[in-house]
Order: C-alpha cells, then sequence, then structure tokens
C-alpha cells in the first residue's frame, strides 16, 4: 500500500496516533501504531495499535468490547503524527470506564483532578 | 510546582503534548514537552514546546505570531500524554498557513491529499 511508505517512522518503526471521536470531536487517546497496525487499521476499518508494553498488536476493544469504528485518517505536516476520527463503541475509550483518556485537567496550576464521569465499571469491561 | 512530578517522562525526559482548538474543536498539532516547557506553558499561559530538531524551547507563534493561548490543561490515564486546550491566534495552527497540521486525509485507502485551505501566505508568516 502506497501511503504507507510516506510515513516519516520514528527510529523505533511507530508514529504517534491521535484518536478523536467524530461525533462529539472529543480527544479520546494517544498510542502508537507500527506499519503493520497502520495496515490493519486501514484493512479492517476500525482502531488497531502497536502496544509498547505487550510488544504486540492491539486491536482496540478486542477485551472490552469498546472498539473504534475509522471515519478518517489524517497525517500531519511532517508525516509523524496521524490523527484518526473514530466512532467510539460504548462512548467508552479510556480503561477506567471514561469516555476519554485525557481526563484530569490542571486546577489552580498546582493539581491534576479527575474531572469526567466513569461511564462503565472497568470491572465489568475486563472480566 | 506538584504536578510535574506527577508527569511519566519518556527516556528522552520529553512528553507528547496535543493541541486542540478550544472554540472549533479542531486537533490542531502535536509536538514535545520538557519540564521546562510544560512550566512555561502554566506560567505564561500559553503553548511552549520543545523542539527536538532545534534542541530549545519553542514558544508557538514566537515567528509567526500564531500563538497559543491556553484555555485548560489535560492529562491522560497513564500520564504519558498531554492535552491542550488553546486559543488559536490567526486560526493557524501550521506552518503550512493552515489552520490544522493533520490536513492530509487519506483517500480511497491509499494516497494522502491535502484536503485544508491555505489561510495565510506562508512567506507571509515566516519573513
Amino acid at each position: 500500500m502506497n501511503f504507507i511508505s510516506q510515513i516519516a517512522w520514528n527510529s523505533d518503526g511507530l508514529i504517534p496516533a491521535i484518536a478523536q471521536d467524530a461525533i462529539s470531536n472529543k480527544v479520546l487517546m494517544m498510542a502508537w501504531m507500527n506499519e503493520e497496525a497502520l495496515q490493519a487499521t486501514v484493512i479492517e476499518q476500525r482502531a488497531v495499535y502497536w502496544s509498547r508494553s505487550r510488544n504486540k498488536l492491539w486491536r482496540k476493544g478486542e477485551q472490552s468490547g469498546n472498539i473504534q469504528r475509522l471515519v478518517g485518517l489524517h497525517l500531519d505536516c511532517d508525516n509523524d503524527t496521524i490523527l484518526l476520527k473514530v466512532v467510539q463503541k460504548g462512548g467508552v475509550a479510556c480503561h477506567t470506564g471514561r469516555e476519554s483518556c485525557f481526563f484530569k485537567i490542571l486546577q489552580d496550576n498546582n493539581n491534576w483532578i479527575a474531572a469526567d464521569e466513569v461511564i462503565r465499571n472497568p470491572e465489568e469491561m475486563y472480566r
């Protein structure tokens, strides 16, 4: 696939991939892709990342069911960051059961506080 | 500052920082911050990144005038990615003169095409 060769992979062969909800426009998460993950994302039309901790492909939602259906794929000016527009199944992207992983906000320029509600019980997601 | 110590910096002492327009909700760009950049961002209430190519602090807009005023700062569940909500001065974040750096979209699952319009002449931005 042609579009793969234009990617400016980092020294580990990875590229950061940001997932944004196509409906709410919330930024849901940031993860990494290698060539195989990016190809799988396009072929399967769902977000497939490369798990750096488990060292294998991570089909988002494979355990929790909270898959991300691909709506659009964007590349930045430097060809080194990807933006995915997705439809987030279940409305939950975060393993804590929240819509977005970015649920901590800086308060009083000093402390991170958890600001978003838990939509789904994490224990139910991963049992 | 307390909140700095909670960040999970990578092995280079950096964290990826995503900037999202607080009004249009567009994802504008992704760059990197070190401790100094994050502190400066909070103190100055504008986006300050760490330029890996120039190896120095990068006060976004220092040349182009397209500064990013800080509206909110978010941290993800793993403490290893930052999301900035910003007001983008001039409505242009990209050095190509477009609103967002993510202006290339994947067409027919094969080719990246430039999809967004150029709002400002890049030559005028950097002269």
